[in-house]
């Protein structure tokens, strides 16, 4: 996990990019930033000052914060009048993920914290947490191996007649006994997500969730991942996990098939292990992300299936690929709209899929580091579709 | 599932509320709420005027919201040119739920929505949530059967020598087989949970949770539930799982030992049934839930158990229960600072629990719907500690 060293590291880089944008003071709150700074996840608020020492403030647990936190102070939350003589002074710029902290916590420190304006600092966070740092890939590579010691063994449950639900009872089984945390955390407000999903045949997919596939789900409560639906010979089945140990996430999606797919169904596969070289080839420090998703989407074009990347025809998601990471949702976004120059040390799940109504889905996906000889792959298991 | 007339009432409630509130509308950005008002959960945002008819906006999936929603007008969500013309107008009070709702959501909303201001109507929703329709408590009663079947089998796998981990993996495998939807909703912030927790022994229990018991968990990223730690003869064994199918959650907690439990364990294990009964009993509408609380700690507190009363001493949780529905901590809560008086139809789960440090937790948990003659439980199971 993380040592004192690389947390001094991340805090010095972390306090420059205040310091040059002219913000006086972080006011972490999202647990998942807390944990990125400190190594605990407590119930717990993160004060960084652009010059000066943290503090965190803990609500519950402070004996366990204080057991695994690697920054110096670490006290009890305290009286709202004590915490303003603590946390910075009048006038002061103070940073917050708005993207992520609901109005009312924004309020109730404005209100506590008189007379600071709180700006917001959530690209700074999201950006700096996007690359990641050797000891940081060694997690992941680990989360990876883990994760592709369960795909190996699909072929030993994966049975005809099985329904996508009992699919993937069997991955989450077989991941949780491994370590598997088994809360996948997302940033994206209006994003919810459990473990994976599996899905099957020409009912796959459309629903809310920002991905090629989303998988009918248990319920209109649940509206995503594995459905009732049973299995059957010949169908496209295709199952997206991620792996998180340790809280590091890795994302990959395998094909698998009881007997054979058809002709189309094998095209479309073959164009997206195609894309996928491609995207790899091009992710390199400065590439943009939107460039590299318009050149998928223009290979995807021109195999005549641009109907059906990303999504079925009037659901297309327009990415190709997501930065992974703490949360399945990081920096960088090959998308649409996303031109920040990619930076080595980056981690992305790269998925290209297509969606052909009445028959199903079909992708692929694995998780590359960003660097300068292209995607350096993490989920190492081969890409080929498995006929049973 | 929510059928129309359900709907129409739910709306026609909540319009009579925001009128009494002086509010001209609310715009509902939470899946959860749009799921409660309308039948579908989709990327999207609700809008329901106090006098008019709501509009579902709907980023992705509309074929999807249009297939579930119970309202009538489910559009595509426009440009933010159109949304103004379409959502009330200047000098509107606009209502949403600050709780949940990210700085970043309202402040758009502020800009494309000049002229309106917006307040906060998070109790509103929550109080209204709170009170379960009968066809709700059915849907409760389903979701109750389905984890105390699960329950039931816990003495065919438990084993000593076995992790806690394989005993959560074992409990989620069954509970997913049959339906549970894997994914927990809860509201508050800096909350995250997994299925439920398996813990065993003196090793239990302090961490950011916010409840009586935490769990090690596996990692400093995911402090909450089973740990590696062996489970081991005569050690408490507690074990506590939400149900979650079709939406609609309930909570329950049951011990199990192999061998026998220390007098000290046992004796707080027939204070947690005493204090259960006793609560079960005051939970008639009109009574005042930081009452009941108060009663249950003194009835520990009386049993000389008052510093291990809802977690260890120093880290001890100030409630007994917590409203269930389609979150796990709905209204009302059995706590410090609750006053508002409990409804008929209100839903709670009710956990009397004591962490006695080195030896362990034990306790009991039940869900129960208030009604003229006390909580009427829905976990129908035998309290009694499971030896093996």
């Amino acid at each position: 996990m993380l040592n004192r060293t690389e947390a001094k590291q991340r805090l010095t880089r972390f306090r420059e990019r205040l310091a040059e944008s002219g913000v006086q003071a972080a006011l972490l709150l999202m647990p998942v930033d807390i944990f990125y700074f400190t190594g605990t996840r407590q119930n717990s608020a993160l004060w960084i000052p652009a010059s000066g020492e943290p503090v965190l403030l803990v609500r519950k647990s402070l004996v366990r914060a204080r057991e695994e936190g690697l920054i110096g102070d670490i006290r009890p939350f305290p009286s709202s009048k004590e915490l303003s003589a603590l946390l910075g002074r009048e006038g002061d710029k103070v940073g917050m993920t708005f993207d992520a902290v609901p109005v009312a916590q924004q309020a109730w420190y404005s209100k506590v914290l008189p007379g600071r304006s709180f700006v917001d600092i959530t690209m700074l966070v999201r950006e700096l947490r996007s690359v990641k740092s050797p000891a940081e890939i060694e997690m992941l590579r680990h989360s990876a191996g883990k994760l592709c010691s369960v795909f190996s063994e699909v072929s030993t449950f994966l049975k005809a007649g099985m329904r996508e639900l009992d699919l993937a009872a069997e991955m989450e089984y077989r991941l949780r006994r491994i370590g598997h945390e088994g809360y996948v955390r997302m940033r994206a407000f209006n994003q919810e997500l459990f473990g994976g999903m599996a899905v099957s045949g020409g009912a796959a997919s459309y629903g809310f969730f920002d991905g090629a596939v989303t998988g009918q789900g248990l319920s209109s409560a649940s509206p995503q991942g594995a459905s009732l639906c049973e299995i059957r010979e010949n169908e496209p089945v295709l199952v997206d996990f991620a792996g998180v140990f340790n809280g590091y996430i890795v994302d990959m999606t395998r094909m698998f098939v009881i007997g054979a797919l058809d002709a189309d169904l094998q095209r479309a596969f073959e164009v997206s292990l195609e894309i996928q070289e491609a995207v790899r080839g091009a992710m390199v420090p400065g590439a943009i992300g939107e460039e590299i998703y318009r050149q998928a989407a223009a290979m995807a074009e021109a195999a005549g299936l641009g109907g059906n990347f990303m999504g079925m025809p009037g659901e297309q998601s327009r990415f190709v690929g997501h930065g992974v990471g703490l949360e399945l949702d990081e920096l960088p976004v090959l998308a649409q709209g996303f031109a920040m120059p990619l930076q080595a040390g980056q981690v992305v799940a790269v998925e290209p899929k297509f969606v052909i109504p009445g028959k199903g889905a079909v992708g692929i996906e694995n998780t590359f580091v960003v660097t300068d000889a292209g995607g350096e792959r993490l989920t190492e298991l081969a890409d080929e579709i498995v006929a049973l």
